[in-house]
């Protein structure tokens, strides 16, 4: 119904995640009748991103620099390092603001049914940081899915191989949770974690 | 906390409507681990369709040839137009499937306090249509809002003085719609605009 190149512009909108046919037509409409300026200024950006950014050569998280900002800051200590699965991630973890040591980006977890292993993951990179001699604590941040947590039992045999000391983020009930509306499985787990108020002695 | 191209990035998508800091985070970063070439498509195609995208000289929907693809086709009737706010109404009507005349697409509606008069809805091109002495009918189907009647009474008035019968779209209660959801201007205004299932004698 539209011409070939507004249909084409809707379809390429679509492969943005939670963006169906209807947003994608109304996201079109919107950048070429009010705002073709910052539709301009976005292909470009995108064009420039999809073409610049890259990996850091130590942390593997997304930058268009060879070494991300985190890696380079001389502040972060160096003892500890975080495993997560995405940038994202890396960024939640930032905004808590009370860690301040280094990261370390899977870009994923462990899938053998996708194809995905520890080849794809960087665990040669992480195994030479294990290996550095710099490292006290690896602390593992990897979703607690299945994937997350065999992902995470696999990268702790390395560093236990390596000598280095391993943790993983507590999981339990988030704090402001209600009990009520929490999980069955998280509930479990947080029961099986319970940490001891006093030894009743 | 991203690195400046990624920041650049998250806030380029921010121009995309409905789409939040967080929404614009997480497309970025789909967009940077999941699916590069998708992204390379979107920019060149965005950056194609605001190069090229005009308005059809005819209809001024939006599209990339002079004359757009309802306007060149000889099967549409040609003695009856239908006005319109925006190329998504032109879809939607398309879509119903009853209409088989053209379309006058106006992008937006008078509204002299954002300093939008007759020269910004295309009213010079409209009267030309009006002379043109092939038109029957005027339909118009501007929004049911303050400013979509008012546009809607000032293009009457023009399609009067050119001795073009005008009508507008009907407005009342939807198909299928329940009278107990209906706001209570509809309802008004479908009671007033009631028509007569027999007279009664």
């Amino acid at each position: 119904m539209f011409s070939p190149l507004i249909e084409d512009l809707i379809r390429a909108l679509r492969c943005l995640p939670g963006v169906g046919p209807k947003s994608a037509q109304r996201m079109a409409m919107y950048l070429l009748e009010k705002d073709r300026d910052a539709a301009g200024t976005l292909a470009r950006t995108l064009e420039q991103a999809v073409e610049k950014v890259g990996r850091c050569s130590q942390c593997r998280t997304l930058t268009e620099q060879d070494v991300c900002a985190l890696c380079n800051n001389s502040r972060r200590e160096r003892q500890s390092m975080c495993v997560v699965e995405t940038p994202a991630d890396v960024l939640a973890i930032e905004q808590a603001g009370n860690y301040h040591g280094r990261y370390f980006v899977l870009h994923g977890h462990l899938s053998p049914i996708d194809g995905v292993g520890p080849d794809s993951l960087g665990i040669d990179l992480l195994e030479q940081h294990l290996a550095g001699g710099e490292l006290r604590e690896l602390i593992i941040a990897t979703n607690p899915t299945v994937e997350g947590e065999a992902t995470a039992q696999f990268i702790a045999e390395r560093a236990a191989e390596r000598g280095v000391a391993v943790s993983r983020i507590a999981h339990g009930v988030p704090i402001g949770g209600e009990l009520e509306y929490i999980d069955g499985g998280t509930l479990a787990h947080a029961f099986n974690s319970r940490t001891a108020f006093s030894t009743g002695t």
